[in-house]
């Protein structure tokens, strides 16, 4: 529905417009300030000053997403109709080429110990090995496995203890014939889970993945760390409107990790090269790519990987980091800039959460003057309030006059 | 869903409400301060301090609604359900009989000069000619143009430069057979729009329309000023449940503008007549007819116009104006007053906006003591938060103590 009646609002009309994602900015009190309220910002200071700010709420009220479902929301899709499993993404930030045949899964290399008839799973990324070793045993397990049944399979690297699988069917998939459970038990000293199916029509396709496991076990059995793999995200390849058909938008994204360069093109945007993994060289590509494109997508994933570790102070850095890039950012006139972030990774939970992220938009058309500074306090004291994430793109049209009257 | 949950808790009681409606008033700091902020209003402050506060989003976040839709919001209809065309609520508020065989058309009198083989609009509102000029060209299209082929044609004198475009068919119209683009290219120095069908069953009208504009040009090709006309708003009657059955509420509109007028007969009020367009004039009438009515729709047009044409200190004066009035007002006794906007025109912007509208309920049920002030800022504050404006007639009739517990 709303979709259908902001398509269908879209104006003929260019604009510049720049969404800046600090992956898991969002904190908890940890004991009294948040990272955003510890870290020194006087750039974000100066500019949320003059922009319009609130608090989005990833998916709906306490449901904490992953990382793929908040991104899609902040895009503007309703993250509940369109639900994109792990493996496609992987795949898609891989490079992977997928079919209507195909189910995508994402693996961890992992090490299990056996205790008695069981194996014991000890660490869920094998000690987080090189990504040197994760080639050698990806060719390895190519060379060893490469069909199961009449099924083709294929393994492709990631970073670090990541792959991802990619299972060739004779016949076009239906999701509902891939419904499989995650076989990563999220914990260490128990079982692996068992890939069982959620639906009966899922039946085949779980047999298929408990013989691959099997086989997994059989290539991987003389490794020191690295003896098991844990699968997880069976997913198949998502119908889902592209960017440039729903806002006629030319959209890119500046991205440094795999999963966020899948989603930007599972969305129709054109991932920028960037030469390393600094935040000086995203802002270089920027620059150079400013006059090619309407819309960009900005993600810095640190403050997320450093939330999850707990490490408050290394997340703070981060996001003092940002800041003193951002200076060169807003001398590039964008047209709208939102800052904001997928979802809330708070230092002292370790993990993704609910909680509200902060929001500012700053064009010609903000609402400014509620928030003194981009922390979640201040922000929710703005006009937006809190809202849905996938309304953020409804905000951010409006700001770039892109969105014409509605009714008479 | 919220129509009937609401409608089968409305109590058999009376109540004596007022919705007051300033329309566009929300507005945006220029540069310091929002109209509302800059403006004087002693009796505003006054009662706002005794009243339950909160912003309304007028149909959906980032939406800019036009007049008709967000009036039906506050009314307390999806806006999104019940769309009605610009043709049939300029009807209704010129008084014309609409039957379900008729198509209404809005229309303004326009220039075009003729360059090569193109008519190029150089004014799309004839120099704003008088209401007198537009009187005698209406009777002379009406004298020239009874009939395209066997389409009845009729047409109807509004303020300066607009007027009405009644088509009678021989047969009961589907609205999905009149989905037909508007002529007004809202810009000038380009051609007028052709009137396009938006979809394969409107052809048939869209063919008619287009031998009613080729008729049209011949008659008015020796003006001066209105020798062309631009059409929009292709519409027709629309079914909508009324304000007695909905609410039982004997409902009443104190409005100077055909188009509000139009609205408020649409959803069954009854439109009282004002000696002049004066708000001295409307509170007269509300006064008199105070004790006749359950609930009274009183709508103030200037802060708009105001705010359309970038007049910050006009509507400024306007919003000083009423708060005179206020005091007067607010003697009367109602059980409920509502003080609101049915959108934002920032004077900044020079047209409607999407931002937030500030809402302020005065009842024995407020919950007050959280805005020191009717303004954007202070309002959002409040315990309403923010809310979209469809769900403004729930707190209204809460407020009066009409709507039963629901459930056990």
């Amino acid at each position: 529905m709303m979709h259908q009646l902001r398509s269908s609002l879209v104006k003929n009309k260019k604009s510049k417009i720049l969404l800046l994602v600090l992956d898991g900015v969002g904190g908890l009190p940890f004991p009294k300030l948040t990272e955003l309220e510890a870290a020194k910002t006087p750039t974000l200071d100066k500019f949320v000053k003059k922009s319009e700010t609130g608090a989005h709420t990833p998916i709906i009220s306490g449901i904490t997403p992953g990382s793929g479902s908040a991104h899609l929301a902040l895009f503007g899709y309703d993250p509940l109709s369109y639900d994109i499993g792990r493996g496609v993404l992987e795949a898609l930030g891989l490079d992977v080429h997928i079919g209507e045949k195909d189910l995508l899964i994402r693996g961890n290399f992992a090490s299990v110990k056996r205790i008695g008839s069981k194996d014991i799973v000890t660490d869920r990324r094998a000690g987080r090995i090189s990504t040197k070793i994760n080639n050698r045993l990806v060719d390895l397990l190519n060379s060893k496995i490469k069909k199961i049944d009449q099924v083709g399979v294929k393994f492709v690297s990631g970073l670090d203890h990541r792959f991802v699988c990619k299972l060739s069917f004779k016949k076009k998939l239906d999701p509902q014939e891939c419904m499989i459970i995650d076989t990563d038990p999220e914990e260490i000293g128990v079982e692996p889970v068992l890939p069982n199916h959620i639906n009966r029509k899922s039946s085949p396709v779980s047999k298929i993945v408990i013989k691959l496991i099997a086989e997994l076990k059989k290539v991987l059995k003389d490794e020191k760390k690295a003896n098991f793999a844990l699968l997880r995200g069976f997913s198949v390849y998502p119908e889902i409107p592209k960017f440039k058909e729903l806002y006629n938008l030319e959209a890119a994204s500046i991205v440094t990790y795999p999963m966020y360069k899948g989603i930007s093109k599972l969305v129709g945007m054109n991932p920028l090269t960037v030469k390393d993994l600094s935040i000086k060289e995203q802002v270089s590509t920027l620059k150079n790519e400013y006059k090619n494109y309407d819309f960009f997508y900005f993600h810095i994933k640190k403050t997320d990987s450093y939330g999850e570790d707990g490490n408050y102070k290394g997340k703070i850095k981060i996001i003092e980091d940002f800041d003193k890039h951002l200076k060169n950012i807003m001398k590039l006139n964008f047209d709208v800039v939102c800052i904001t972030g997928d979802h809330s990774t708070p230092s002292k939970m370790k993990s993704h959460s609910w909680h509200p992220v902060p929001v500012m938009i700053n064009s010609k058309n903000s609402f400014y003057g509620t928030s003194n500074r981009f922390t979640e306090k201040e922000c929710i004291k703005g006009n937006l309030g809190l809202f849905e994430g996938k309304s953020l793109m409804n905000y951010i049209l409006a700001h770039a006059d892109m969105l014409a009257k509605f009714g008479a």
